[in-house]
């Protein structure tokens, strides 16, 4: 029996539509047979009959299942990246392995956090969540009281405002994508529409904003507008399935889809309806973006159109000539991706992806793309376009509006936000694959 | 200020639509407006000033965030209930808290195990699979070798064909829905087709079945339909985004959605093409389901249309009268749901409830009912309906089929399989919740 370790050149003849090996995304749509059957010969894998070893885990009784699973000890390199793991008195950024996952969920154990202070160890009996402000009757609410409201679930996105930061440099940094593009994730939420706890309290017409505050040491508040609050704000309890893990809010937080990470408040403590923003430090000095004119965007509030190449992906090595599948995620703050085109050619030319179902709106969505690669050097990109038909900007488009900074490490002391353009990957003769600009 | 315990009676006017309290799904469906606002009354609510208090966490530094994370350690009761805790060579199962949980993915600490001799310690590197038998080029693959293949992802629940299980005693069994209904789960699966690995390999014309062989020390295996294979089978390898657990096929699994649980052979090791099923003990002994008049049930492998109230449930109690939402999860092997209709007084009137979108073919999908609850005894039911429009049966229709047993304990003792009938939950007038049979 021969091992695959591949797909070889000369068993693909699928249909190319963009330079550098992309092949047509019908070959993933028609369920594999046109790939495997139709467009890739079968005829040279040659026969093999070596048998299957019997391995030592066949001839032994297994290991006791446990209570509550963690991932096998041979993935224990599958973990966030910390900032700052001893836990100082400074913030902390906990990043996604991105380029070890795949699917659209981000497992509960790997979410990214941003913390200012750690998770703090909150009795959740004890835990009150307060309305007030300008309403008509101020509330206070336990979690069991919570319990007995009608829930929602949906999937989301959350990512902080920072991510993406090190490609503001003015030259390409050096790094995973969990470096480069770590602090995003998505989970299924499920919890009580914040309407329907403001429409108790009943909204004075004057409130425009929601000032929302965390029980953590450092009392995180961002303002809201109450627009949003009325349309798809949640108080989550949940998070694929289970409660909120410590560091994203146990046991509640709030999710605003599609809106700056920061603004999501963990272990959400109060909500105070008031006439204007609260002016926090978060949303006057943290999360703002100074542009090279001296003007700054404040209160800049959706991550917008993005997308990124998550396999192949700076770091990885691609192994021997011939089939690959290019496969990334694409999100939008403003709604469901509607098109995700690839570039294998460093944007001279480029081929749609085919989109995983389901296309959830301010959700991840999975592109793929079948790939054929023969050695030579290539640049992979990819460029995502929403249903309001925004798409990705260009780096130079990004940076002319915004500017760029010099590069001094550690990658998380960039200031600027925001950054949504495109990314580029580059690929040499040897298949290792790094960050560059073109 | 002050504190909510959960809706009062006379804050409700909304549209009642079925007996004992049934109010109309649309108060959820708009957005949570109407059931707050124009449905429910806040006049009631009435004033208070009681300030928050500050928690002693908010006033010292958090806990530092780890690289993997687990759930707060205040929610430890939310674990599986295991049979077989110190790994005795018999059959274990891990069994979903359903109850403690909210949403449709189960976290992957908690997905549903059934394992006959634990979980082996694979090699991810060692380890490969095997298609031989009736194709034209028998192939072997590295784990590797698979990451290169076009994948796709799905949500797909995945149920023991000896789920609810006690369903089948003359009596009923009192215990949480974890011991009742917990050997089934959904989680986002990621992985290659089988039908792309199979259409390489060359079909021949005579292969009818795939027998499909873990590497586990059972070597379980089990006969699966060609035309199964070809359709929408995955070798699965991550699992909510990240590696498969262990106990769940660590590092592939096969993945047959809608099928009998026990068919998505765990550790797969090598699929044989074959002309006839393989009669292991597993389709001929285990999972067959013998009738009254003597004939069985054999190779019969959809998990039918089905659904459970999850909240409130056997075990819990309600505290105080006024609004609840009833939920819980419906899903069927043969597609998606299209219907799910709730009863409070035990079949008499029924109502439909909100279907949680996206509706996902072999999932689990969330249904939600308002309800007012004035302390009358109750009894809860649900009766989901499919889009090829297969319904529930009553547990009197499934048993005059199927028969049923006396009640010893323990509950895993019960023989019999795919119990898929409407199951009731009787509510006193203290608020506690029981199984009974009506």
């Amino acid at each position: 029996m021969r091992k695959r370790t591949g797909w070889k050149r000369d068993e693909i003849s699928a249909e190319l539509v963009a330079g550098n090996g992309l092949i047509h995304r019908r070959a993933l749509l028609q369920g594999g047979v046109a790939l495997a059957g139709a467009s890739v010969g079968i005829g040279a894998v040659g026969a093999g009959a070596e048998p299957l070893s019997i391995d030592p885990w066949i001839l032994e009784p297994g290991t006791a299942i446990p209570p509550y699973e963690r991932p096998s000890a041979n993935e224990k390199k599958v973990i966030r990246t910390l900032s700052n793991p001893d836990g100082e008195p400074r913030v902390s950024g906990a990043r996604t392995p991105l380029h070890l996952l795949n699917g659209t969920i981000t497992p509960n154990g790997l979410h990214f956090v941003v913390a200012r202070t750690g998770f703090p160890n909150i009795d959740p009996d004890r835990h009150r969540l307060a309305i007030h402000g300008l309403v008509r009757q101020p509330l206070a609410f336990t979690l069991e009281a919570l319990e007995r409201y009608p829930m929602v679930s949906r999937v989301a996105f959350i990512e902080c405002g920072g991510n993406s930061a090190p490609f503001y440099s003015n030259q390409p940094l050096q790094g995973t994508i969990q470096a480069l593009h770590g602090l995003v994730s998505c989970a299924e939420w499920t919890g009580v529409r914040l309407s329907t706890l403001l429409e108790e309290a009943g909204v004075d017409p004057r409130a425009k904003w929601v000032v929302a505050e965390g029980a953590d040491a450092a009392s995180v508040n961002r303002s809201v507008p109450i627009a949003k609050a009325m349309d798809d704000a949640i108080i989550a309890l949940f998070q694929n399935g289970e409660r909120i893990m410590p560091s994203n809010g146990y046991p509640m937080r709030l999710l605003l889809p599609g809106y700056e990470g920061n603004m999501s408040i963990k272990w959400l403590r109060r909500l105070k309806l008031t006439e204007a923003p609260i002016m926090s430090i978060h949303e006057m000095r943290y999360y703002t973006m100074l542009r090279p004119d001296g003007r700054a965007y404040q209160l800049f509030f959706p991550q917008e159109i993005k997308s990124f190449i998550t396999h192949p992906s700076p770091g990885t090595t691609l192994k021997g000539h011939g089939f690959y599948e290019i496969s990334g995620l694409a999100y939008s703050g403003n709604g469901p991706i509607s098109k995700v085109e690839v570039s294998a050619d460093g944007g001279k030319s480029w081929a749609e992806a085919a989109l995983q179902a389901p296309i959830l709106s301010k959700a991840f969505t999975r592109f793929r793309m079948p790939w054929r690669w023969e050695g030579a050097p290539a640049v992979l990109q990819s460029r995502a376009t929403d249903e309001a038909g925004n798409v990705q900007p260009t780096r130079a488009e990004l940076i002319a509006d915004r500017g760029e900074t010099k590069a001094p490490p550690p990658l998380a002391a960039f200031p600027n936000r925001h950054f949504n353009a495109i990314t580029s990957w580059a690929i040499n003769t040897a298949g290792e694959t790094r960050n560059v600009y073109v």
